[in-house]
């Protein structure tokens, strides 16, 4: 019987990887001027964000100084102040969005929250941001937690079940990342469904063995949950 | 009787604002070259801050892009590249500069550890910095929770007070802000000490009207605790 079931937000319950798609087109369209053709800046961008990660953390603001190294490397230093100026727009750009809730999720979590298992939030990343994502996302009164995380290992889902009083088996992790949402959760003895979004930022790149129950749509994880885990009436 | 004592991390457990101090300092000697006399950049480098802070937040990443910001805008886009890569460098050197605890901590926190209170760290900024700061301390094991938030408001102590199930009146808050550590938490009917730090971060500036008890370093704490809440022998 699952008792508390854990949601990822960013890309499972609104939209986030997105913003950073469409603001790394962007920025290899604006470093274009600058650089001899054949430069490869999604890979260059990639390499400082994995190496700034332990510094930086997850979220916009890293990512924004990721994208202000980058330019300066890859240029070596002839990319104009100007165009520094609108990276750093980039970075208000998406601490700033709307919340845009995925299709199905407000109707899926208000479902849920009478369910009568608990509900909490696990996501990662800046610390205002993602509770300005939370507050955002009018979602907030029908979890009974919220746990923003600076990363999804699973010393932090031990640490998130002691605080819950759950035993491992009745905890399920519903998430986009099989490396975030997924692995560490089934190591640490728990459930997981994989509801996969259409596009995944390289670093959470990662693969289950195809054992891991995989959903098309959030809309059907009220049914799948009655199918297996089934509400004592 | 204080049952639950609350510890500031910045600049009441561990050192923190003089390096933003050096850094700023650093900032407007880099900026000198760039800039007609007169200028005064720590004053525009905190308005900048202070505009900043509901999209950014507290900590190094968000100071980081403010410096950025400042830079480009007091010289009007001549800022080189370079001096851009130097402050993004400052922002790496203070979110990996080891943690300084500050004189008598360490023994004064495990004696208060072992006092029969529940102590808990509440501190604000980066999330991954805070906690990078907390395991560096070697304290962590000495505390029953650690709360990293993200502005300490009277609602951030409310809830901290009903997740440790204690009453307001039986909660002590330590610290060296009065704006962030001490108003708030008397407003809601808590305790609070003032331990003054000696720089100040404009923005946390405030003043209480005399009647919080002030200590001159916390090694004081002890006594002052035991003088007017003791433990019941």
């Amino acid at each position: 019987m699952i008792e508390l079931i854990g949601l990822d937000g960013d890309d499972t319950l609104w939209r986030n990887e997105d913003y950073f798609t469409v603001t790394q087109d962007r920025f290899g369209e604006l470093l274009g001027p600058y650089l001899p053709t054949g430069i490869d800046v999604q890979r260059a961008l990639e390499t400082t964000e994995r190496s700034n990660l332990e510094v930086f953390g997850y979220g916009a603001k890293g990512f924004t100084l990721s994208l202000i190294e980058t330019a300066i490397e890859l240029t070596d230093g002839r990319v104009p102040a100007a165009v520094i100026q609108d990276l750093v727009g980039f970075g208000r750009w998406i601490l700033t969005h709307p919340v845009e809730l995925l299709e199905g999720v407000a109707d899926v979590v208000t479902e849920l929250s009478t369910s009568g298992r608990r509900l909490v939030i696990v996501t990662k990343g800046d610390l205002m941001h993602q509770e300005h994502k939370v507050a955002g996302s009018g979602l907030a009164d029908l979890f009974d937690a919220i746990e923003i995380v600076s990363e999804k290992d699973e010393l932090t889902y031990r640490r998130l079940l002691e605080r819950a009083h759950v035993p491992a088996d009745r905890f399920l992790m519903v998430g986009n990342s099989v490396r975030s949402d997924v692995l560490p959760v089934l190591a640490i003895g728990g459930r997981a469904v994989h509801i996969p979004y259409h596009t995944t930022w390289a670093h959470e790149h990662a693969d289950h063995d195809g054992s891991v129950p995989t959903l098309a749509s959030i809309r059907d994880l009220p049914a799948w949950l009655e199918a297996r885990s089934p509400i004592p009436r």
